[in-house]
């Protein structure tokens, strides 16, 4: 692949659609030029992930001029947003942690099983979360061998789970959201604890409703009998595992979902949702076999 | 060191104090005829962590024929029983679980700052929590590239917890215990969160209140400015770390505590209860630095 | 995929070909019954690795009945016997160690640039070299956090290789080959030391004659500029980095072969020799691409 | 311990000796100021390591005006020149992969054993032999999961290992040394090859030369029995553990050197060379018991 100076009158003769890797920040810049061209754009960043300027103000630096913009965006995580992506011209691919919380959380909400505010998300991630940029947090010297809480209360990806948690229960939810970083290369789970409404439910029942819920989803594995995804097993495919647990002592139900954060968490979402916006089967190009299937 | 035969007589011709490390259920076959003798007993085991037989049949299997000694165990986790400890001949040393999550809630619910039916423990470990038994999941080939959430909702160490957490609070508490696996050989790091009943309460106060709870502690280490702990800093030494943070927007309070599982959740605090059974400085013979201070 | 009891004349119904990935010493049993119904046989365990009993025997125990099956056998390493396979309806698949070793020596040896009794063959290989048995060393609390020489001197793949080598030659050579286990799943790299014959050669003349050598092979890459092979460039693909040293000081040739042991060095080779066999294109079902490419 | 600006004078009337762990070239610039005040320097750079200016300019970029100094340069391997880092006031202390590797070479050298340009030095290290500077390839997601070969034929340490073979055997030795970085965070073990003169030697004969030569070495442990040593056994101490094995079917022996490269490699062999330069017993304040006893 040769690469190029960015042209955008160039792009708009030969592309349909522009896929964007770039910098937080550094999306805004660029979009509204290729918007104008009719070019349909999915950006990787956080610039095209909220539809509130004041909520990504309130994580997010810096003046913007695109404000109009935000009215089109498209929440990328298709199992949720499947039908407004298909129609839209700009998506901004949910992060990581988003990805795999809200995948656990969305038939909760949806179905108003449990009590929002109660919405626990305890995450752990690979290294590969922070990029490969040479910090020295991210040194094999500092991060192996080690469990490192991090950001706790104030990471960038709570407004984007708050978002959509709100917009999924049709008021606003706060949640507590909190990532840790451990010694594997790629790999990501949330385990997302929350007050059950009726504590009458077993798994079974909640089995049923997940498995409705992503009937038509070809990426999502909601996994029975009380199995608990391990990270290996998405590793390096785009497939999201789900395991749900309920505990008639507490109360609470537990869900645990595990991805590979840098497919389904990343590009692999990324060209799932090219795929939906083309009107292509939505598994195209994409792998669905884990190196430890 | 040379091995021998148990011989109760011999030992306790030459010893004044027994330290135990056999599998769970076999401890209370030979205890009895050690304290028979006057020998001061700490196990290691699962075995005499527990006041109640009924705790302790809830979770664990077996006939046991040792009820009477079961009034006599102090639960050895020395920062919260420390003067029971030393007045004691019978210690049953706090599992790994256990001593990280009881460090981190113990002072939240000694002044009841917290709603204890809030209570949520997100626990993370190494392979050798599960031991050195060669079992297919903690193969090196199994257990590394991976996180893996194990034993949800009835994982031993929830009754223990309980246990404490009730006999702090002076009355029954439930709390949601959740563990689970990383690629760390050692390292433990339990992430607690609870409702305050005091919303207003801010960072400060809770430091004030762990280091004045812990100020006669030399292994805690009351982390002040947000820091988060991480297992590293406290891997081949004694010592727990403690990080604190309160969330305004959810209201919740949330306490990390690390250790090295081997040390301080193991053999580390046997001989930290022995020095103290014996009248001696409670640092004695532990080291202080760990591999990557 | 169902499991069945193994029935011969069941499968001679249905199959053409037949994987057999017993431990050491059971094919042996097996094998003789499947030739006789004319099943054309891929064997990955060591049974049919070695054309000479004494060679096996010297290296490994129990007495076997097949002797004059070992005349028919080929060693499935198709860079070097590609078309001898292609006829063949018995193939003993080389070894992990062994396959990685002979792509780095092939050359060297076949075009007489070395002298055999130089060759120094040091591996290192992650611990799903040693099977997936609970092995107490393969534990990750064992595995993890050291590099392990292992079977120094009398490493089983040692007489493999030396067979190949001796065959290549024309005549016996004797070998040094050391592994090393580090903590890696998958992945093993063979450093090749050997002294050549005429120190005026050049790293791009060996360039050359590597490259000349594996012109039609799909799965070799010969690294060109002096870059040292990775093992995971290799990972989760059926591929195989060359890299090629010259030291004008010592006069020596250093070859690095890295390989994905569990592919190349085991089921990825047995679908690329039951490709020859059957005629098809020796891509056919194997992943090109590793997980980072 | 107070950070303050270097002051020769000020730490001249304070100290006796200076540790220098400067990037290599920036203490050659400060020693002729420490020197010219009496104070004994333990540098542990490649700035004195080197006796010949024309052998350390062959590796080493850019002019140093201090020539004279390289006289009085004793090199910093206590093993090996013990006497003379007791009379000496600028020690260099040596590189990581060179401690391994001489402490396997000397004694076959010194005792005429083997044809030294036969030599061979597989050398296999963790991470943190590149140091703790924000590197691309020292990431935790670029050097996790991978073995990887590099500097083939032109690694700085080369020269160090070659001036003290030749002096041990009084003439110039070339060594064929090449480094390898695998996943582990500390942890070196040089894999030693060399062709025996007289190959009628056995393991036997080999373990008596190197306990002897090592005799009064308190922190050299020989194998005996053919175990092999692992870097994990060194690891956190200052120990060397050396594994010997004789094959006669190819007249080589096989050293193996394991050590803690952060301890015995770097500090540690600092701290032992204080300890001998200021008279004192040479174990002083240096662990030696490792993280895995």
């Amino acid at each position: 692949l040769p690469l190029a100076p960015i042209d955008a009158d160039a792009i708009a003769e030969h592309c349909q659609i522009v896929f964007l890797t770039l910098p937080d920040g550094e999306a805004q810049t660029l979009v509204p030029t290729l918007r104008e061209r009719q070019l349909k754009v999915i950006d990787l960043s956080a610039d095209y992930r909220f539809s509130s300027l004041e909520r990504y103000q309130s994580y997010y630096e810096g003046d913007r001029s695109d404000y109009d913009l935000l009215s089109q965006v498209v929440y990328g995580l298709p199992e949720l947003y499947r039908s407004a992506i298909s129609r839209s011209s700009l998506v901004g691919c949910a992060g990581s942690y988003p990805t795999a919380s809200l995948l656990a959380i969305a038939p909760l909400i949806k179905q108003g099983l449990v009590q929002p505010e109660s919405l626990i998300i305890d995450a752990k991630c690979g290294t590969s979360v922070g990029g490969n940029q040479p910090k020295p947090h991210l040194l094999y010297v500092e991060a192996a061998d080690s469990i490192a809480p991090y950001s706790v209360t104030r990471h960038r990806h709570t407004p984007e789970i708050e978002q959509i948690c709100s917009d999924l229960a049709g008021h606003d939810i706060v949640v507590q959201f909190i990532p840790h970083r451990v010694p594997v290369v790629r790999g990501l789970l949330s385990t997302v604890y929350a007050n059950m409404r009726d504590p009458g439910l077993v798994r079974e029942d909640l089995l049923t409703i997940y498995s409705a819920f992503y009937r038509n989803s070809p990426w999502i594995r909601v996994l029975s009998n009380g199995l608990c995804p391990q990270t290996r097993w998405a590793m390096g495919s785009n497939l999201c595992y789900l395991g749900i647990e309920v505990d008639p002592r507490t109360g609470r139900v537990v869900v645990m979902a595990a991805i590979d954060n840098l497919m389904k968490g990343a590009v692999g979402q990324a060209v799932q949702c090219c795929n939906i916006m083309m009107g292509w089967d939505e598994r195209l190009g994409l792998p669905s076999k884990s190196l430890y299937p």
